[in-house]
């Protein structure tokens, strides 16, 4: 059998739709509990194949790894963190293992209904969780669009980029105890604004409840306190990508910010989606990103291409809209700062990275009207109003409004998908 | 026996002269690993009591404590997060336990030779580690007299303070993989900076390396996502209090921080104090805060008086000296928002905290010139170079220098306090 888990000709003995996210080119890893599991929280590691999910924990019992994984994995992961932290060679063999058991011409676990009525899930009968608990959060600012547009509302065309953003790619620390699986509501925050003509602050919900689409990605093997990690070698460390909504409350923010960053107007919430998609199955979909003029300082400088032709759309649905409407379309390869230059940036001062932590990219946003990332763009601050086929129309988020962001990358005659990450807006505590 | 912990005429059988940090009316928690088990990472809760730790699992193995505590203590714990989770009642309940052993008129563990070997370590034969893993830290900015400096230095004396300053404690999320214990070396970031006249930034090591002089509190039981905390509530969360070291590079902060808040220039390293201070031990220092002029909004309003009266030093060594010296003393009292307004604003947007969070005050200054709690502000920007007995004068830290910050409440023939938080600066990786 073939060792390239990426080989677009390659076929599962389970149908996959031309326009599922989980082919047997993805075979993303995810966590979850199995319906009739609810309550007992046994929640194990899985693949996505369609429209199920192969169950690890299975296959680790059946002992249908290979050898020098079967000796690692003596006892079924509940979630990532434990095979994240391995080396990503332990996890391409793993990748490549679940590949070949799931491929039509192999019958071992194929024609061994025993097996597959034990191991093989519908992702409609499990619920998902967390990939694993996210020990820190940083949340990059890496599109030039994105950046230029803020920059543009807040101080004119003429300073919309700050000094240091052609430089280095500007990022500040999350909230990581907030990052919350798809499918959690997310709570409208309340909090102090301040009108530009009043005297004093105000307090109460937030008025401008904004999304913001991004990628993340979760670190395998960390570093040493003290120790960075060049360019060269960060994907090594990127145990592979997920879909964020970094939720954000514009008002509260505008406030709060100065001098040191955002605060309570993002850690109220941040969702991610449950599936990780690798490195290694994106490898097919690596290109070149943006020209960076000027050329970075030397410890930002990468050989090869590190953006990733992913197909990125936002979608909202209000509570009147029976279905919901895409409201956006964009793609990561317009980000500016790719992944290695954030991983060596963040670890040039010696800062650790730990397994799990969650790098997101920023508000990800391309060069037309119809392509940016967040409701303060797409509706101008507030002076272009969406308007939605049920009449609505949007400034910001209202209570009982429901986001959701998906992602592909298209192959020839099959995607490479993440599937989505989606929350409803609950009115605020009163 | 009585039950109150702090009353001033208690005495141990151990003997603890007059100016210990750690007399019986003290108590504080904290984790170490005994030099003789070194290497098997063997570690246990224990409690300071003058030059001695009391091991908290030869306790539990003697079961000597309450059967409640019994109960839940079946096993000895290797941190401090299990006692941290429980709730604030069992930790008082486990410090009057141990108050009781170790007074002078109990013979319990006074006259048991052979239980008093094995419990009771001295604490030059154990080494600290850290209290528990943090979850998340949040560095508040609640001096005003710190903020009030940087912003001169900043940006005049006119508008020294942000707009928001008085109406909200000011905070950002700080890196937790990088909080480190009492004794790390600290090694110089290398980084971006830019010289106000040059066309670009240059790369190399950090030349502003400051210290912060802060205190800590650790989160006891955290909340949910969603439910905020109130003033009335908040110390019910906190488990106690540490020192705090924020190491930052003036430098790179200068360079990296606009629009979204410090990053390199803090995540290198925050150094904390091993031995927590219960928020109970340190009920008699309760003084009254600052005034506060605006009176905040409802959420931040608190009864009671909630500063607390700690007094603070920070000591320099250089390599050339054979001893340090004091170059500030300062107070908590001086701090503008208190721990209770903290916690209520860090939760009012529906963020949970968890167990064993950090939550730092800022850089804490005092009124005058000799109270100030960063080498930014002794040295103003590096125009009042501070001179040393050795002759050397700095601006900024040396590769070498090591700083020493120290904090006690005064009682009456007693002090109630934290020990120290050290560090020295290594030169940078090249």
């Amino acid at each position: 059998m073939i060792d390239n888990c990426n080989d677009p000709s390659l076929r599962s003995f389970i149908d996959v739709p031309a326009d599922s996210p989980f082919p047997i080119q993805n075979l993303p890893f995810g966590v979850f509990v199995k319906s009739e599991n609810e309550g007992d929280y046994v929640s194990t590691v899985g693949f996505a194949i369609g429209d199920w999910i192969l169950d690890l924990g299975e296959i680790i019992q059946a002992r249908l790894l290979a050898p020098s994984l079967q000796d690692q994995l003596f006892t079924p992961p509940w979630d990532l963190a434990y095979l994240m932290a391995m080396e990503r060679a332990d996890w391409r063999s793993l990748r490549l293992g679940i590949s070949k058991l799931l491929r039509r011409d192999n019958p071992t676990l194929r024609d061994n209904s025993e097996l597959r009525a034990k191991a093989l899930v519908r992702r409609r009968d499990a619920r998902m969780l967390l990939p694993c608990r996210i020990p820190n959060y940083t949340d990059f600012y890496s599109s030039r669009e994105h950046a230029t547009n803020v920059g543009i509302m807040l101080r004119g065309p003429d300073n919309a980029l700050m000094p240091n953003w052609l430089h280095l790619p500007v990022a500040y620390h999350g909230r990581a105890s907030s990052v919350v699986v798809n499918g959690t509501d997310i709570r409208r925050p309340l909090g102090q604004t301040k009108a530009d003509d009043a005297a004093a602050p105000t307090f109460g919900p937030s008025r401008s409840l904004d999304f913001e689409l991004e990628l993340g990605a979760l670190i395998g093997r960390g570093n040493q306190l003290g120790t960075p990690i060049s360019t060269g070698n960060a994907a090594e460390h990127v145990f592979g990508l997920v879909l964020v909504n970094d939720w954000s409350a514009r008002d509260i923010q505008k406030w709060e910010y100065q001098p040191l960053g955002p605060f309570l107007s993002k850690n109220f919430a941040t969702s991610i989606s449950p599936w990780v998609v690798t490195l290694d199955a994106l490898e097919p979909f690596r290109v070149a990103g943006p020209k960076q003029e000027p050329e970075p300082l030397p410890y930002l400088r990468c050989q090869g291409n590190w953006a990733y032709d992913i197909h990125l759309e936002i979608w909202l649905q209000t509570a009147k809209m029976t279905e919901p409407v895409r409201i956006s379309a964009t793609n990561a390869k317009h980000l500016y700062w790719n992944l290695c230059q954030q991983i060596a940036h963040h670890t040039i001062g010696g800062c650790n990275l730990q397994t799990g932590d969650l790098l997101a990219s920023g508000t990800i946003s391309g060069p037309t009207p119809d392509s940016l990332g967040s409701m303060l763009e797409l509706a101008w601050k507030g002076t272009r109003p969406i308007t939605l086929p049920s009449g609505e129309t949007r400034t910001f988020l209202q209570d009982g409004d429901r986001v959701m962001i998906k992602g592909w990358c298209q192959g020839d005659g099959y995607r490479v998908g993440f599937g989505e990450v989606t929350g409803v807006v609950l009115p605020a505590l009163v």
